[in-house]
């Protein structure tokens, strides 16, 4: 792990060295994907919307009644500014992608039922947030459907786990089929989010996006997203939606909290409107930018 | 991690203490559940159908597009015979548990994409097995339906992924209903698996279970089962099977490499059969246990 050299992990309270070993091989985040996780930009040292994402990390874990303790925002909140700090990325130019991991920790046992009294890993990770490659704002992303699909009925479909993989199979599926992404649809056919991103669709004046019962992460530029359409003079609708209704849009983009707002292009190989990235996705994603970079302006 | 004190643990071909750190914080197999296992039995420190094990941790490992190298398999086994020495499992009496993980490493990198050049991190851990419960081998177990449901198109169906979430959050729904294990069906209604074992039905002179398109793991004992039944008399099965199949059952059973085969004397409250383990039930165990102890005999 040389390109760790040099860099810093949060673990538990401490900052380390990021190319030592931190976790035992018997925690349920390595064994059991037994965790939840959050990812957040942070700019000049700012996290965006951190209250949302720890409220998100809380839910997740309590799904899967993981009780993370009292202090936990208190913790992750010192933790990041500690962290930004050690990564040089808390100057007033330090645009950064934040991660929060929160495993239910070691366990001398085996099997799948957890401890009594579990004592949680919690981890912060730093990465400088690169450019967006001009691929993706100039040309637009190309999207394939996933083999895999999404139980809307499942009690973890909300919940933000760690137990990664259907999502890593997703996006390697993408890259075999020549797309920048994969989109999910549920197991009764209706259109989710992509593997890690919401979806929007502009359609007239109407901007729609699946509702939160399509198996789908409530994400927090989704929120945000939803509250601005109203004020830009887009009315945002959450519903239910086929792939034919994205085949059919006039424009569609994708959103998440590190890349911001991106425009979609292509589905299964068709081009969505006009094919180019649209006016509306650009000016929801420069009014997004301009979020991050003063949440408070 | 207390009580993982004077305990060891094999990692990337050194056996280690148990209660130090061995994994990086930015192992996917931590960050993402980007990995595979297996869990199989040693008696006498002779390791039960090892090569299925090694097989099916292979095409999990491929399924998800991870090169686990050429020397795997040897590493592996000698692995296993230095840790189960150093436990004090390898002698005649020695009764483990052996569980192999590997995930697709470390990685300095984020997102869900993995590195070019990936170089997996491969686990090996083994537990002392302890004496089945009484109950459950005299009472038999309780099942009750998960509200987790298996897609049975899923390209990871028959992979054994650390992506384990569901699995847990099935386990401790069991727990809350009382019952001591959850069972899952299929998106389409169909009986799939228990957590961690698959099941069998008694009907008559027939022994049915789920067929490989019920999003089940092709378990190495359940394979056993299928070739065992008709030597002993009854006609191995493999079908689509409805949980009102299971409550009709004049016997039911689970079986996994680890605990063997165990009956099931209630499903969703209600008795199977007489509501006792049946003496089919009581025969399958008895030679699976015999096997375990003597394979070659």
């Amino acid at each position: 792990m040389t390109d760790l050299g040099g860099r810093h992990v949060w673990i538990d309270g401490r900052i380390e060295p990021a190319h030592v070993p931190h976790i035992s091989a018997f925690d349920r985040g390595f064994q059991l994907g037994d965790g939840v996780f959050e990812t957040l930009r942070a700019r000049g040292g700012r996290p965006t919307e951190l209250p949302e994402h720890l409220a998100r990390l809380r839910r997740s874990a309590t799904g899967l009644d993981i009780d993370l303790g009292p202090s936990l925002e208190r913790d992750i909140e010192a933790g990041i500014a500690a962290l930004l700090a050690a990564e040089g990325l808390a100057g007033p130019t330090g645009d950064a992608s934040v991660r929060i991991t929160a495993s239910r920790g070691a366990f001398a046992g085996r099997g799948l039922l957890p401890p009594e009294q579990p004592r949680p890993t919690v981890v912060i990770q730093a990465w400088p947030v690169p450019p967006t490659p001009r691929d993706h704002l100039e040309r637009g992303l190309h999207l394939a459907v996933s083999a895999v699909r999404r139980d809307p009925a499942s009690p973890l479909a909300a919940l933000k786990t760690t137990s990664r993989a259907d999502y890593v199979y997703a996006r390697l599926e993408a890259r075999r089929a020549g797309a920048d992404d994969a989109l999910f649809l549920t197991t009764d056919g209706r259109l989710s989010e992509a593997t890690s991103a919401n979806i929007f669709l502009v359609r007239g004046q109407e901007l729609a996006t699946p509702a939160l019962d399509c198996a789908i992460l409530p994400g927090t530029t989704r929120s945000w997203i939803l509250g601005w359409a109203g004020a830009a003079g887009l009315a945002p609708v959450e519903s239910s939606l086929a792939a034919s209704d994205l085949a059919a849009a006039d424009e569609a983009f994708l959103c998440s909290s590190v890349a911001g707002i991106l425009p979609v292009t292509r589905f299964e190989g068709a081009p969505i409107g006009a094919g180019v990235p649209g006016p509306w996705t650009l000016r929801a994603r420069a009014a997004r930018e301009a979020f991050i970079a003063a949440p408070a302006g």
